[in-house]
């Protein structure tokens, strides 16, 4: 069994209003020198193998296909 | 400037029916012995400052107060 990460980020130039906001509440809170918030989304998983390389290349097929939309985002995949 | 990635993640035991969603789904597209998906989110953000232990306290500040909800969440923080 293989544990899994998949960090799911916007590329660069794709506008990210939810960032602008935690930026703008973050501000409120007395935050200063906080600049460019990017949010993006984690995805911790396990896979029932013990193949490191099908694992990479199923991870990369998941991602591809449901986990991120690869027009507007990028994705990294990291085996513990 | 410092680049600083924190990352929010459900604690364990806390239901999280996206990450059930997401398994059936990966299951519906035919990707077998996947199991306990976890979502989370990750933030990436710039800190205008060069003391890291400033920043590291600062970044701990922002999650304990806007960041993640501690009751049910963890947050890692990892400064580039």
């Amino acid at each position: 069994m293989i544990n899994a990460r998949v960090t799911v980020t916007l590329k660069n130039g794709v506008l990210d209003p939810q960032g602008k906001a935690i930026e703008g509440a973050l501000g409120a809170l007395g935050f200063d020198g906080i600049g460019h918030i990017r949010q993006g989304k984690v995805f911790d998983l396990q896979i029932e193998t013990e193949d490191r390389a099908k694992a990479e290349a199923d991870l990369k097929a998941m991602c591809e296909k449901l986990l991120a939309n690869t027009v507007i985002e990028n994705y990294t995949i990291s085996l513990a």
